[in-house]
């Protein structure tokens, strides 16, 4: 038919003809050709219906910031079917925004031996001591905050003062707050380090991870690939743990909670390491991945770099260092960050072809990619998956209105992706449903269906790192979960 | 080399290859297969140069409303390049604001029998008149101009709220006076009534419309497809003349600004019936233009229909008789608006298809293309070149910053298309080159080049209504302009 209507025969224009072409333009979309059961029809159209409704709303929340549209969100009918629905995995997490922060304030900052410090750029940073520590630099001397809040008459204004510190989440408009790229990575950055003391404290690692991987459980996320700083975890008495450790760690609590919960298919660690470092360091990283990855490979997925492409250096830089597995004959997965700017021309905006041209396995973001026809015909024949990661790019500013997300095309190109919440706690957000929303209301617009979200989930496994094996036990995991799913919601 | 790499060979990262990958990106934008002469080359380091310190501005000007930008554009270095550039010609102009109205306030208005009347939605109606005029629906008496000046002490007031009235460009926050889509397509329809009795009576028309070809010309648009209603234009007796008339007189007006600029190549008028219409309207209208276009072949080059997407008739309503000209043998051409919507999944969101499928032989707007898969790719493999006019969806609320036009994509995967200003002098703008501006450092970002803007001029000629031997003349006349442009501006 598409060939027949490429010659160019002009014809009185005939309605089956159109219809056809609808229809098949239809099917090109992800999840286009996956034929719905009647009891997925019916949802579907349950679906479409409150999608519409919400489209008509003046306060339509993916056009809104997700600080401000976030209890909108809550309240939709659409949001409450997709935190129920079984989503499959989230691809693209980082190890200390997964878990809400509410427990670190409220919990475990009542700790004893927690130390609090001031820094000059009015931020603060934790210390969990036996002795009393060494202050560190551009912050005022350590404080127990024990001793500190029992000076205060309340301490709720201190409590949430150290959650301000914590996620770059504000009530007061973003755009003042944030009003640039700059600002908020400079935030992001500094939230990051204050939570750093924190979460490095053994016994909170330990909880932090387990809590995390409940949140997504809860939120019907089945399976995580977690990118990992993997750091050296500390005692009270200042010793430390090397990094295999924290890696035994992260396998230790999955096992355990897979056990716990056999609705949970596992978790995998993608190793990151900030694009910040030297040549020599990186090499160092690299060396150290390798051996991680043979050493571990149930739990070691890959390895990955993290921080602002804009103002590190380009994967280009480094390619000495990513070339050492293959020049080895050695097993390790790339999983790089790239494409996450809106600066165009530049080496930073080369990123996405570098990381197929170091035969990453997926892309993180992939911003960029529809600016770049070649790098996106590339990674699509590859099967190289995009992970899309909506509130991130809103609230890091590269997208105002979640309508006019770039993915947008992707998904109806079918190009190969998954939804992911990148940071959730970090954003105010949790789990994978809020971002699912966004995907599936915002850009995936009128025309994305239940089968658009069907085909996200099996995404979600077909795209992992999990082997062949592993991913079909994952999808009849997710299967029977999906049917409960599709069933009870009816 | 792109078979071989999609083949997925991991190699050690190779740089020659990578280069080649970048460039073959490079050579897949519009333009970018264009050789560049010594002179056009050097011409492209000074423009890009100038780009990229335009980039870097803080009040960068795509990313402004245009009724902010304008002044910015206007002392711009790139944009005094853009007006000398010979850009070919502009295919996409309505006849009703091809021309700046500050002749229409500060002259034609002062002539003697001008009528004013105040409409009760704060507009205004003008009409020539030997006698005085009947009053119409929902306005005021008519007032004579002259006598209304007479008593004013201050006829600037007077004269610059006539002005407010003729065009929506407005020095207030257009966002704030146009808060959405609706409010803007009500303006821009007021204003568009508010000039229908000074531009239809008959000496007004003339000089209007030869104005209009001048402001082109000097705008080194050597070439003119203009949308034109063909209204029934009236001398000062009230008596009306037939739209042949007012065929003939563009054609004649065309034929004199030919010969007393040789340097311009000429214009062509296609038909426009408001979409309002019913379908016996339609029918006549068509029967019409098939008329026209057998009397008139020289000047008339097709039908399209004007008016508001969202709110008018979807093309496939009309398709019985649009089908008219084929069954009956006849040649109509088309040039259908089409896709100048953000609705998506409506009957309107397939009004590019239904071009298509009615063998449409431009598409007006297409803003929507990008997210219609088939359907553009329907219009590359036939050809078929969207009109793109940045500043009109700008200003009519498709998108806020023209960094982000949808275009953006189809520059970067030379999809046939070409740049115009649909209302220039409605928005405040005028001839072609800022919407060059827009498109080449907004959307075009970094990326775009001089051989981009020289595919756009040849676009505009190759995807013209004018026969191959025609458009050879035309190419001839434009390569000696652009020869003299490059040579005189390097
Ligand atoms: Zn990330
Ligand atoms: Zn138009």
């Amino acid at each position: 038919l598409l060939l027949y209507f490429l010659s160019g025969a002009l014809t009185h224009p005939d309605p089956r003809q159109r219809e056809a072409l609808i229809k098949l333009e239809a099917s090109m979309q992800m999840g286009g050709q996956i034929m719905l059961t009647d009891a997925e029809q019916r949802l579907n159209s349950v679906l479409m219906k409150k999608k519409q409704e919400e489209l008509w709303r003046a306060d339509f929340p993916p056009a809104l910031h997700f600080f401000k549209a976030k209890t909108l969100i809550r309240t939709s009918p659409i949001f409450s079917v997709l935190q129920k629905m079984p989503k499959g995995g989230a691809l693209h997490v980082h190890d200390f925004s997964m878990t809400d922060v509410e427990w670190l304030v409220k919990n475990v900052t009542y700790w004893p031996h927690c130390y609090i410090c001031f820094t000059n750029n009015q931020s603060v940073r934790f210390l969990f001591s036996s002795q009393f520590p060494k202050t560190v630099l551009l912050c005022s001397p350590w404080v127990l905050l024990e001793d500190l809040r029992a000076r205060l008459i309340n301490v709720t204004d201190l409590d949430n003062s150290i959650k301000g510190n914590l996620t770059i989440f504000t009530t007061q408009d973003p755009n003042v707050v944030y009003p640039n790229q700059d600002v908020i990575w400079d935030r992001f950055e500094q939230s990051f380090l204050a939570l750093l003391g924190l979460v490095t404290y053994a016994p909170v690692f330990r909880e932090y991870y387990y809590r995390g991987l409940r949140e997504f459980y809860l939120d019907n996320v089945m399976y995580l690939e977690l990118r990992a700083l993997l750091p050296e975890i500390y005692e009270l008495d200042g010793s430390k743990h090397d990094i295999a450790w924290t890696l035994k760690t992260y396998r230790d609590v999955t096992r355990q909670f897979t056990a716990e919960n056999p609705g949970f298919f596992g978790a995998r660690i993608i190793y990151t390491v900030h694009r910040g470092v030297n040549l020599t360091v990186m090499t160092k990283a690299i060396e150290e991945a390798m051996e991680l990855q043979r050493n571990f490979p149930d739990i070691m997925a890959g390895f990955d770099m993290v921080g602002r492409e804009d103002s590190g250096k380009p994967l280009w830089y480094f390619r000495e260092a990513l070339s050492l597995p293959v020049q080895k004959g050695v097993t390790l997965p790339f999983y790089f960050h790239a494409g996450e700017t809106d600066l165009e021309g530049t080496d930073v905006d080369q990123n996405m072809l570098d990381a197929l041209l170091l035969n990453t396995s997926r892309v993180g973001h992939g911003f960029a990619l529809p600016r770049h026809p070649l790098t996106k015909l590339l990674s699509r024949k590859r099967g190289v998956a995009v992970e899309v990661c909506p509130i991130s790019n809103q609230v890091m500013k590269l997208v105002k209105d979640l309508r006019n997300h770039p993915a947008a095309m992707l998904m109806l190109e079918d190009h190969p992706l998954v939804i992911s919440s990148d940071d959730p706690a970090m954003f105010g957000s949790s789990g994978l449903s809020y971002d699912f929303y966004e995907a599936f209301v915002g850009f995936g617009g009128i025309r994305s269906t239940l089968g658009t979200l069907k085909q996200l989930a099996i995404n979600s496994i077909r795209y992992s790192s999990l082997t062949l094996e592993q991913q079909d036990k994952a999808l009849a995991l997710w299967q029977t979960q999906w049917d409960k799913f599709v069933s009870e919601t009816v």
